[in-house]
């Protein structure tokens, strides 16, 4: 039986970035406080929360700062120390969810695809690499090219290498410089990602999201996702089974394959709230935020039924060098039946920055999923950043 | 052309209770800040808002204070003193949205029916009242019971009296205390409502609600209201009519009856966002709140499409005498799709106190407004206030 109060339960977050930012909206509905620990000052998501830690993410005195005012620890950025939030968490008694133990496990790539295939779920084929004769011999299992991967470090496609012959090898790991793993590349139709919740007794599923990547970042989630009925089934029982493997409340970004032969496989889990559900605010009835507000205080999840067709796009720093932040001509933007702006309140911009975001929900049943694809390029199209 | 920049602008609110609250988590995903200004210290805004100035609502140095870190002043109560924030207006340079004199026009109930009655908005007949002798002429006029008004300081209902009978009149007036205006009763068929929003250059009206009262205070708002077609027009004329009178921008609560024969008469209106917008954050494209931030900026307004049936219901403090707040047994709420909640934060409960509110929108096609009443109204017996 759940009992609001005021001041309501305060969740402490690793991380003030714009995903702490967005669980702070939708925290403060609910009653819920949310305290951020982040190195910037005035870091996106102090605007909203109840306060920010300045500290770094593996600061041992901030951290502990957080679980002492915080009745549940949780993070939105993978670089959270799990060893340091553990010990932390037994000390202070301040549960942490999802568990550090997950955190570890998709914090290595390598360790993270063994133990998914362990567990029955699809992944393209793999393998360790010590030194460049295992890549070569990826190439002469899997065909050129491959995939190589830092284990360890690596997001928005930074530490993935492609490699497209034997001869490329070497140069390819020293790009990489560390533990890695190489993967055969999957031959895929579309990229689709589902963000699934776990709650305390029960999980849920958000509708398929379709994902266009450029240069290994994400610009565009399109839902429902313009795959087969019979797929898009299939991704949700791919997304289920890697929950099982997960170990702790919240939400799960999970990144799969379509490959042009329908199969579903796992391409990467973000272990929190993702960028391809920015969409959930706006085009479900619980956004993947207020899911893992919910799922982490151990309050019963929402519906994850979708309110209409959306597109999001994301507004990437379209800047030469750092400068400023600043978007102009954001009139079309706010003018457009169904657009909604998200800003991040980054103070700086940087080439391909994660500066907001752009959602458009249909406006009337007419809307197909390709309107509204053309709608938020054009949108995205109308913004200029200045500098 | 509309520019966005961190920080981005900083409006500066007078008060700080649910509306505040409301606009400060309408204000961030734009990148607009918001202070309040409120006596209370930790106001149910103080969560979301960048900052609260403790002073009270009429404090000369703490309105100078917020008008010199803001952009733009605006106000969530009424008890906002318009000669001072005129005189501070000036002296600072910041702008004050709606204009005080709006303010004063409404302020007082006599002046509001009078400037609006000639600009031919429909109003039921009134009269101002001086002594005993007019209420008992009004009932000649229009026929007992009339509604005894104070002129100045009302709201909830706090301030109307209903006068039965001429041998009622003495102690009627004497329980006003203060300026008066009387009333015809209206034999109306529902009460309705317009959130009105006056742009820069442009006026926009969200969809008619249908408004239940209990002892004069709000309890639902059934969207769309069950009026039809040809009255829901005229509400929207008669909404458009009143923003002419109105002087500033910003968002109005326009609050109307729908009388047995068909008419459209003014009941109250309010400078501000209103409680019976509230179902419009899940309700609308654009929540009544963000179109009050969009407007006080001069920013364009954004779209007031119905994004589908919605019923609100308030959670009033359903306590016997004041006392911590707490409010058990949400499960149901948190559970049941197309449910929202939200919870003001108010450390104290007291009886028929707004507490929060809950929005049900239609989860299937199939759902009609009754539908949706029942389950608002199932959800409110479910949760209970606890002492």
């Amino acid at each position: 039986m759940t009992t609001l109060r005021t001041p309501g339960p305060t969740i402490g977050v690793v991380g003030g970035g714009q995903l702490g930012r967005m669980l702070a909206e939708a925290a403060a509905p609910l009653g819920v406080e949310v305290v951020v620990l982040d190195p910037t000052p005035d870091c996106p998501a102090a605007l909203v929360a109840r306060d920010q830690i300045v500290a770094d993410f593996d600061d041992e005195a901030g951290i502990r700062d957080l679980a002492e005012r915080a009745d549940i620890l949780t993070f939105e950025i993978e670089l959270a120390d799990q060893n340091v939030m553990d010990r932390i968490s037994e000390e202070t008694g301040t549960p942490v969810h999802p568990k550090p133990s997950t955190l570890e496990t998709i914090h290595d790539k390598l360790v993270q695809k063994r133990e998914l295939e362990d567990a029955g779920v699809p992944v393209p084929p793999f393998r360790k690499v010590d030194d460049a004769d295992d890549i070569r011999a990826a190439i002469d299992d899997y065909g050129a090219p491959v995939m190589l991967k830092a284990r360890t470090g690596g997001y928005d496609g930074r530490g993935n290498v492609p490699v497209e012959s034997k001869a490329d090898a070497e140069d390819a790991l020293e790009s990489v410089a560390g533990p890695a793993m190489v993967e055969s590349f999957v031959d895929f139709e579309r990229e689709v990602s589902v963000i699934a919740v776990k709650g305390d007794d029960e999980v849920a599923t958000f509708p398929l999201g379709e994902n266009v990547h450029e240069d290994e970042i994400l610009r565009e989630t399109i839902v429902p996702a313009r795959s087969s009925e019979a797929v898009t089934e299939r991704a949700y029982d791919v997304a289920r089974d890697v929950l099982e493997v997960m170990d702790g409340r919240g939400v799960y970004g999970i990144e799969l394959f379509e490959a042009t032969d329908g199969e579903i496989l796992l391409n990467e889990i973000a272990p929190r709230p993702h960028n391809s559900g920015h969409w959930t605010i706006e085009g479900t009835q619980t956004s993947q935020f207020e899911q893992h507000i919910r799922a982490v205080l151990g309050w019963p999840l929402g519906s994850t039924a979708l309110r209409s067709p959306t597109v999001m796009t994301n507004l990437l720093g379209d800047v030469e060098e750092e400068g400023l932040a600043q978007l102009g001509d954001i009139d079309e933007i706010l003018e457009t039946p169904g657009a909604s702006l998200h800003w991040y309140g980054k103070h700086q911009a940087r080439p391909l920055r994660k500066m907001g975001h752009v959602t458009v929900t249909a406006d009337g049943d007419d809307d197909s999923v390709d309107d509204l694809l053309e709608t938020a390029r054009d949108l995205k199209a109308a913004v200029t950043f200045q500098s």
